[in-house]
């Protein structure tokens, strides 16, 4: 039985959620359900795209992701099965997956339109109770996908900032910021291949500036800016022992250089 | 095997919760718990009343319903077990199941007595720990109500603002806030039946207006005031793409009115 | 199949959480996770230490507790198993344990080493997720503790203030804030026993006084401080019906004295 996860825009302990575990328990009383994260931004479909991108690789193949940040609601965009690596997703078709169907090409794709397997009367305004959460119950029951309607293609395709790589130098820009105000970078450490790491590179993130690119946060002093390649691969600063978005009031968005002299 | 869900005013990630959660599993090793919410207001009973009356019924016939909003733990109030439509609840007796008693009679109510199932010594401040926990666990065993304690009445049963129909128009308040600062009423589609629902039907809350009950969010342009049927059958004010209750201002208990010429 | 819990720092809804949580069930499908708290203040190992003292005792024997408060991440500091009173631990040795250590001693320590069970690569950054998270999930399914390195001694012992006993007063200090905003101190029941407890004893915080040690909060008018004996077994100070950190401005570390004329 697969393990169903739940990541939304609801607000930490929100009852949407409640209710929608509810659903999933009426039709599959063993279900497996996991909460991502209900802390998204309101209606911050990017913010998503990339935990969504970055967290569900952690799990078992066959794992159901439900996904509701949803702000068209009740409107014309469709509901999609969507599946990735072997990873299954529930979604509005917004953007949501446009993050992993950068990198590859989905397995299967559906539109949601078997009404079998939708709570009724479906309300405008919550799809994620009355769609999406029962049919992952379904699937988690056994349902192939193929009965969740017909095959489809995923139509809204964000852009998402590519990273520059120079002879000189790399840019880059913040993507992410973390529970301890971390600024999570798009620059990978793949892209920093081949070149010093020492005190000769110097990384920029609007006005400062860091010395070199270190393993761990411990190498250097308490609330001093330190480079690091994150635990996702990408490249991270920190401010030692703080908060770096907040003290420095650094967003997402804002450009980051590394550059060799 | 019965699902055991908790909704609590501790507070998110309290070690409250946490050590109830070990009394279960202590009791039960295979116990199905699932969080509705323990984001209530501290002791706001008429918030949690509310919050079960919406959530529960999503849930299996059976479930067990831990509900801890206790400001009177350790005087003389009851600690009683009732069941409404299938689904069981374990709480203090002191309105959190007003909302749901408004509605139908409990098939079963018993005050919880049997000290068998506590856990011991009891403190004076925690019975959310060492009664409603245990006796849950127990519950979820396959114990029958009879066992917990002698029939009894719920005893403490809270006035709630009735909506006015008149020829002309209804009138009824703002009854919650959503994690999006949407401001949920207790008008009912119900209440709306046979009447215009287009522009001809003005709603007011407080010193704004709007014009029209639609079905979605989507309709509107963005931050402009819109009335809408919720997800759960209400009347629903918001703001499209912001917090209505913030942005206006506006908290629980503001009349609404939807009014026609 | 033993319960894993999970303590971090890493704030609620992390998506650090929901990774730890795959790497849980990629290697155990049927595992129990149960959050303890991700509420930690950021990199508070005293604080933690505290709330891993008080809760898990109520958990059944065997539950193996995952701990990241981990400030020396990449650095020296050594990852342990650790048993106490039939609970197992999984945390870096940097005083997490401590508290627990200060009562008894541990039945059993190994410092994690057996590369086996960790999940690789392993970054420098998250040993959460790439160590502590697959060693839980490998002892869930009957890995021994001697199959994960060799015996140790945990390292750091943090000090922890003792309690004065003198023959007028005794004098402790406050411990811990709950989410209600009680002050919870390192006085306990066993320490008061043998004194008279009404309103002979003066309880003294910081300016404010009160008089007598009750049972419960609600013998006592709104807004009045009152000192109560907690559900955790300890002198507890709380403003009825209020926040009294937040109101008194009372933080972790103020002197309490209860003194007899």
């Amino acid at each position: 039985m697969n393990i169903i996860t739940l990541t939304t825009d609801f607000g930490v302990d929100s009852p949407y959620v409640a209710a929608m575990k509810g659903v999933i328990f009426s039709i599959n009383r063993r279900a497996v359900v996991v909460d991502i994260t209900h802390a998204i931004s309101p209606q911050n479909i990017r913010e998503a795209a990339i935990i969504l991108e970055e967290v569900t690789p952690y799990y078992p193949p066959g794992t159901i992701h439900v996904v509701v940040v949803d702000p068209g609601v009740g409107t014309e965009r469709a509901l999609v099965y969507a599946r990735f690596s072997g990873q299954q997703f529930l979604a509005p078709d917004n953007g949501l997956l446009s993050r992993l169907a950068r990198q590859q090409q989905p397995e299967e794709v559906r539109r949601l339109e078997n009404q079998r397997f939708w709570r009724h009367p479906v309300s405008k305004t919550f799809h994620g109770r009355d769609i999406l959460a029962p049919t992952a119950a379904h699937l988690s029951l056994g349902v192939v996908p193929a009965e969740l309607g017909p095959p489809a293609q995923l139509s809204v395709l964000l852009d998402w900032p590519e990273v520059r790589i120079l002879p000189d130098r790399i840019v880059g820009v913040v993507e992410e910021i973390d529970s301890f105000g971390n600024l999570i970078t798009n620059i990978r450490a793949e892209h920093l291949a081949g070149r010093p790491t020492d005190r000769r590179a110097v990384v920029v993130c609007g006005i400062y500036e860091t010395y070199g690119i270190y393993g761990t946060y411990g190498q250097q002093p308490e609330d001093s800016l330190v480079a690091i390649i994150s635990s996702s691969g990408r490249l991270e600063l920190a401010l030692v022992g703080s908060n770096a978005a907040r003290r420095l009031g650094i967003a997402v968005g804002t450009p980051v250089t590394v550059a060799w002299e």
